[in-house]
């Protein structure tokens, strides 16, 4: 089976796009009309991928008005949700509704960090923890290499983990507006390029990376300590309005959330809530940003209480939310444009997307949650989604 | 703010979509035209989403030709791409070029199961106990309310997890090409209508679900038993080969392997491998799946040997592998011409494109961890990605 | 430094246990006076340990009575508690005064098995599914084959864990009045033994463990899937008993449980509950249990819920809780004697001591979790422990 | 039933043990004869138990000699082991004799800290994080107050987890010669009590301890983060030595780390290693430690190599090993003379017998992986130990 022909991983133009097309067509008998029916300059990839041949066209529903309180996202927004999942927009919209009804979603981001996690081998153990002391003692040094690469990120800190004669040290930086993971590698790899000039021991193996980071996969490490934006959505339900529009009362969506809860802890669940990755996907898809890393940002954690006049409290408390408004997919053409709808696009706009996203999440959560517990859940499939 | 207008969500025209569009516009002063431009016909969008306003182009890119040699996929394939992470199809392809000449990737689907748990509260454990025994002994007359409902999903057996007085039954279901999660929701819910009925003790609590299944997140117990499809894609790499194209002798790559195993040990990583979760999400926008699921999918292990004649075993397994080729958002336009490339559109050929994807993940994670090895990982990021 | 001399591991003599208290007195300039009276016979602990030399004297007091309501253990109990940790025996006891008081506390084993997971390596994956169905196919000799080795073990069942090109078979037995661990590898190396003849197909390694057993350590598999008894321990408190007794309303026991869940999910804890491993281990020492069993029996769940009526059913569920009326050190002197204090020493009596430990869980988690909400824990720990 | 008469807890004397001995014996119709049979003075156990009636004479048998080359450990150690495990003794025997002709072990206390975690509950999340930056500006304050509880402990310092409107404050000290659980609770206690006096916002709740401790039971943060003493026992093993004396050549054990390594991946398993738990235990028992601990200070990390030439390195970690060689049960009188033994009774010796536990550690999971490999393990149990 010949290579793509003609095409230069790197060769972004219509043109190009069309010869690749050709050749796909050709060798598998598949059409790609659809495909190649795009509106976005394919000079503006460079940087996004390669071998572009075309587009997948997913199609995008607003959910929303969504009222937020946050410290970064204050107001109404349209949410653009990009899926094929019937009943996904009508739900988090039902959320939306009764959250905008009940005065809003309040949120903060509570921290911030990404982070790459060099390895470095030792003779024993006694030497490893030299290091480690070393490294402490070698900070403000250490920052200033690691920051020479960049004009964004900062370094905030240095965990350290030991096991063996290995350490691992876990660089800390924060990244503005981008979601950071290729300027933290850089970063963290001129950090150890000094490190490794610098320091006066032996060190017998480094890597750069060594699955403690941890990227493109959830870690318990990461919900404890924060990958990309920790995150807190959080709302008082009146009682009668639970009733009214979810037909739910708060008794019985808490009695769920204990039997969840517990469900959750049997099973090693990463996250004791409903389904954050619905809406988390969505808005990513919509919005340019890194997919994949749906991995590590669908983890999380509810907790709800009963309040003494009867109310509900509910939060949803997102732990490893990576998201950008600069950089990435963010600049794409249609990508930046719900970007805009959300008022997010560009520099300074990131905590606002992240608190958007966590009242999002906790939206489709409470609409979720209610169904089940109203038995809803299956007819509203039955009724909006595929049956399959 | 007001609500969308004129906007029945479930109005798939062309001119609604166009209102919507419009009406978004004019709140809030954002511009929608990539957004609105596409070439599916909106009529088509039944069941798959609400409010549909437009479409998100993700640009596609080929990986391959990926050599397979599996037991549903054979052959060799051009594998579609969706995704904004510059970079990935150039290092995934460059994994398929070393599998390719290693011979090809051997793919098997060795289980195979979707599910719904509901939850029994009782009045104490021993009740509980006696309904687990009872569940047993009239499995068969579950099976058969189950099955009603569907004509495609086969219960397979019901799995049991107590703790104090509550009681989860996790219902395993086999579901043909389609992934499932709506169908066995309602056969699920069938199933234990009948349970409600005929059930001659006292059953306090009832709930369709309560975070045992697990949805739309990670759980080890969806590691251990399987959620979707658990397929296995492994491969011999001669030595030579390894150091030819990859700059990478497998000594080298077996030694970050025991440094990897360690950090992800650490972490409390759902993941031993590299990055899954890229390839995984690339063919999942590309190809119309449920792109949530990467939640589930993107955890798995890795597993490799030195041979002793020097040769490299390399293996990824993906226990939570869910997959479509027929349903959801498998036929829309786009979608179904990247699932026709693959020659996985239909009835048939869920386990084909199971195969696919699990040599994808392997060669993605052959390619980075490579590249870690060789310290030619920030670099190439530098030269193909965006330096965010 | 000299080996033990003229100490035949194996000589279970006074005689030669002084020789051996000599020596080490000799060699460390240390006294063993106390750690050489002793009342047991020397004789009597031929199976039990090599090189004896003395006894350790741990302190026994007795908590209770507890009024149990199990299926095998019911009536009032006296339970000895070895320990060096003051405030412990009196945190118990008030436990056992309220549960006593509420009207005795409800236990039932719900599960059972010991286990031997041996792993099977094959050329590939499929050869390792071929070999999985294979063993299912057969199990009924394999059946045959292990309970040869054993008059009492009986195979339940045979799970399957899969991965690469490993597949581990996780051997289920009852073992009567024994723990089991020896008898189950045993009979599972006989079975394997058997395979091992039989599989017409290629085994390229076999080992009859590889740590997903797991074997005096904590796992998730255990705790979902029962290793020695899976036992529940449930009461439902008066309102107004709790106020009474403990200080502490049953809303504010709820509110910190609530707490407490959010701490163990937060912190990847295998038990939510308080601090199982005190009673669990106080029992095991003064009853004659592998103590070192403590690693697995100390995970476990607590669930609560305040009813309709005010009162509160709490509940503790041991996943993986080992323990034996037979064999090991249950025949020795002074455990055999705490052993009759429960009625518990000899066979037909494993589920009977299973019960009453569960029981006296849940009095300590009721203590201790009542102490932290009345804040009285610390001042309790200044009057009774040793400030340290 | 009767309660345990004329028998105020506390009353430590010969003759009220008796009254309770006959008590029991009355009550049950069991003999405690052996039970009443021991040297200790009664008088010594105030501050160790309550309702002190007699001992639980564990036997003991010493290993070695051990020839350990640690920071605070030097030389060859006859280890105390009280156990009724049979073949354990003679077990780590065996890896004790292979150690020291292999030059013997070398250990390193890597990391050291005793903590409280109390949780602090808020309006809002935001309120949370204003809150928790405060206890950062106001750490000083907070150790002083802490520290005039103690003569001993330090407070190193105060990790924060966040989730909701909740934040627990994980207080890190380190204590001396002593575990220090009673300890730090106190501090901890006198640390918030600043706090509550002086923080300037509202706290809705305060709890001194909510489960992110974790106290007697293993999570995967005390794991990351230590919790006693984070201990390395690591040894380069000749090629030769090893098949010589454990019939196993390094390929061998390496081979089956790997599957092991799996193996505990797949299980959740805590602990990669085979029997941490047994060593400690035995020796915890002899030597006065809190038994209860087994269920934190079980867990740990394996990590091995084959070294260029062909040798042999092992390692274990362990995380979070609780010892004390003052307080607790440490000045009883068994326990004492034990403690002399190794040469650690009283203060300055802590890190030493936390370095004899770690290399005993390595003893036995070298002796056990051998005979597993070696396929030497259930006939050694045959030949040792009870057949159950």
């Amino acid at each position: 089976m010949p290579k793509i022909p003609r095409s230069p991983a790197l060769d972004y133009t219509r043109d190009t796009s069309e010869k690749r097309r050709q050749f796909i067509e050709n060798e598998t008998n598949a059409s790609l009309t659809h495909s190649s029916h795009f509106s976005l300059e394919p000079e503006s990839l460079a940087g996004n991928i390669e071998n572009f041949t075309g587009v997948a066209q997913v199609p995008i529903g607003f959910a929303g008005p969504m009222l937020v309180n946050g410290e970064a996202a204050q107001g109404e927004f349209y949410v653009p949700m990009a899926t094929t999942e019937g009943t996904l927009v009508a739900s988090y919209s039902r959320g939306m509704r009764l959250t905008r009804e009940a005065g809003g979603i309040k949120t903060t981001v509570i921290d911030d960090a990404m982070q790459r996690a060099p390895m470095f081998a030792f003779a024993d153990a006694r030497e490893a923890l030299a290091f480690g002391k070393w490294i402490e003692a070698n900070f403000d040094q250490i920052k200033v290499a690691s920051e020479e690469t960049t004009s964004v990120g900062k370094l905030r800190d240095i965990e350290q983990y030991a096991v063996s004669k290995l350490r691992w040290l876990r660089f800390n930086f924060t990244c503005g507006d981008a979601a950071g993971q290729n300027m933290v590698s850089k970063a963290t790899k001129a950090g150890c390029d000094w490190v490794l000039d610098n320091y006066p021991g032996n060190v017998d193996h480094f890597v750069l990376a060594a699955n403690l980071d941890t990227d493109k996969k959830h870690s318990h490490l990461n919900s404890l300590h924060t990958r990309g934006k920790r995150v807190v959505a959080e709302i008082t339900l009146p009682k009668q309005l639970m009733t009214d529009i979810m037909h739910c009362p708060p008794e019985a969506l808490f009695k769920q959330r204990q039997y969840s809860n517990m469900g959750a802890l049997m099973a090693g669940s990463v996250n004791n809530g409903a389904h954050f990755a619905n809406g988390i996907t969505a808005v990513f898809i919509a919005c340019g940003q890194d997919v994949a890393n749906v991995a590590e940002s669908s983890a999380g954690f509810t907790y709800a209480e009963i309040l003494p006049n009867g109310d509900y409290y509910f939060s949803v408390t997102i732990p490893s939310l990576i998201v950008a408004t600069y950089g990435g997919g963010t600049g794409l053409a249609t990508q930046q444009e719900c970007l805009n709808v959300l008022g997010c696009a560009g520099k300074g706009k990131v905590n606002k997307l992240a608190e958007i996203i966590a009242a999002t999440v906790l939206c489709g959560d409470l609409s979720l949650g209610s169904a089940v517990v109203a038995n809803e859940w299956v007819s509203s499939h039955e009724k909006l989604g595929r049956n399959r």
